[in-house]
C-alpha cells in the first residue's frame, strides 16, 4: 500500500437480480466496508445495487469510477449467461473482452484439461490489460481494471479474496471510532447532542443509533474522526452529558 | 390498492453512515423488496445507500423519484440531529418543513403532554402536504411525499408499518417465480441454461446462484415471469436438461 496523507473513498457496486429481489441477503456491503475502513483507511461513501443488465452496469462503471477513488463491484463473474459483468466493465472502458492467460492457466490447472468446459473458460475472459485478485478457495480471479475491483458475489469467497486487493490500494487516513452505549432514549440527548456535533461538525461525525437490548431500550453514540484528540475531546463533552443526565453506561 | 395492468417499479434509498461505515447489516432491503414483490407486483429496480448529508439525500430523492414509481427511504426519521431525512425530502420538492398536525397529536398522546419534549417534536415535521404511514409499535409516523415513503431504519419498527404503505400503492402485475435446486455445478448446465435464456429473453428471467449446503455443492435456477404459461414453458424445458444429465434435484 502507498502514500497515507489524504481521504480516500470507494464505491460499492452490487451487481444481481438475487439481491434486488430480496431472495438473497446480501451480506457483502457491510463485509467490504469495514475491511476498507479497518485495514486501509478507507470509506465507503456509496453503494449501489443494480439487475444484471448491460446497459445499467455499464453506466453505473463509468460514473462510480469518476467519482470515487475506486470501486468495488460484487457478482456476476460465474460461468453462467447471467454472469456479465466482465464483459459490461469491457464496454464501459473501451477495451476488449479477452481471455487473460495467466487466468486461463490457472483455470486450467485447477479443474484439469479435460474438465475445463466453455463454462469455466468464460472465467477467465476479462477486459483487457486487468490485474488478477486471486482466489485462494475457489481458483476464478477477481480483476481491477482501472480502478474498479471485482468480485464474486459469493460472500465466502469474496471473504477470502479481500487481502489480495490490498497491494493495489493507496491508504487512507485511518479513521478512529469510539461507541458508547447508554440506557437512555434518543429525546433524552438530542438537543445537547446537536449542540455537540455543530461545534465540531468539521472534524467529528456523531451518530445516535437506537437499540433494544435484553428488553432493555438504549442509544448507541458512534463518534468517528481521522483526529484522535478530537475525538478523544467530543467523548469527554459525552460523558459530561452522561454524567449531568445520571444517564446509566452500559458499555464504552 | 387500484389498477393492475403494467409493471410497476419502485426503488430504495437506504440513507444512513452506518450501513455504509458497514457497522451495522442492513436488512430492509430484503425485506421492503420481498413484500413489493410478493403483496404487490411491484419489482425494486435499484437500491442505494447513502451518508446522512443532506445535498447528497436530495440529490438522490429527485433522481429516484423522477426514474421509478415509486421510492421508499429508510432511516433519518428519529429524534437527532443526524436524522435530516425529512427536512431533505421538504428541499427535494421545494415545500415547506413544518409541523404535521396529525402526527403532532399522535405523539403528544403517546408520550404524554410532560414527556414531549423538543427531540420527540421534531419527529412530526415533515415536508408539507405529506400524508401519514401510521406506526403501531412506537407512535411515530413515516409519511409519503409526492411517491416517496419515509419508513424508519430500525428494522423491527419498519416490518411492523409496511402494510400500512399498501393503500398508496397501485399494483403492477405479479411476477411469479420458481425455483429448482440441484445438485451440479454452474459450468455443467450453463450453455444450455444461456440457450434457453435467450429463446425466453423477452418473457422469463433466468437466474444461477450456487449454493453450499451440508457439504454439498449445488445450483438454484431461479425463474420469474409476469407470465404463468411462459414460466411453466422454460420450467418443462429445464426439467428435460436435468433429466438428459441425469442431475440430482434437491428441491422443486
Amino acid at each position: 500500500m502507498k502514500k497515507k496523507n489524504k481521504k480516500v473513498n470507494a464505491a460499492i457496486l452490487i451487481i444481481g437480480n438475487e439481491i434486488l429481489s430480496g431472495r438473497t441477503q446480501d451480506k457483502n456491503v457491510a463485509f467490504i466496508s469495514n475491511w476498507l475502513n479497518s485495514k486501509c483507511g478507507i470509506s465507503v461513501d456509496e453503494v449501489r445495487i443494480i439487475p444484471d443488465v448491460e446497459k445499467i452496469i455499464v453506466q453505473n462503471i463509468l460514473l462510480l469510477s469518476r467519482k470515487f477513488n475506486y470501486v468495488f463491484t460484487t457478482g456476476g463473474i460465474g460461468p453462467t449467461h447471467d454472469d456479465i459483468t466482465a464483459q459490461s466493465i469491457s464496454k464501459a472502458f473501451k477495451v476488449k473482452y479477452e481471455f487473460h492467460q495467466e487466468a486461463y492457466d490457472i483455470l486450467e490447472k485447477y479443474y484439469g484439461k479435460r474438465k475445463f468446459n466453455d463454462g469455466r473458460k468464460k472465467m477467465a475472459k476479462m477486459p483487457r490489460g486487468s490485474k488478477l485478485i486471486y482466489n485462494p478457495s475457489s481458483a476464478a480471479p477477481g480483476f481491477l481494471t482501472e480502478n474498479v475491483f471485482s468480485l464474486p458475489g459469493v460472500p465466502s469467497i469474496l471473504n477470502s479474496m479481500i487481502e489480495n486487493c490490498k497491494g493495489f490500494l493507496s491508504k487512507g487516513l485511518k479513521v478512529h471510532s469510539k461507541t458508547i452505549s447508554l440506557y437512555t432514549v434518543e429525546s433524552n440527548i438530542s438537543k445537547k447532542l446537536g449542540q455537540i456535533q455543530k461545534k465540531y461538525k468539521n472534524f467529528v461525525e456523531i451518530g445516535s443509533y437506537p437499540f433494544f437490548r435484553l428488553g432493555k431500550i438504549g442509544v448507541a453514540i458512534v463518534t468517528r474522526s481521522t483526529s484522535l484528540i478530537k475525538l478523544k475531546k467530543v467523548n469527554s463533552e459525552l460523558r459530561q452529558l452522561v454524567k449531568i443526565k445520571k444517564i446509566k453506561i452500559l458499555k464504552v
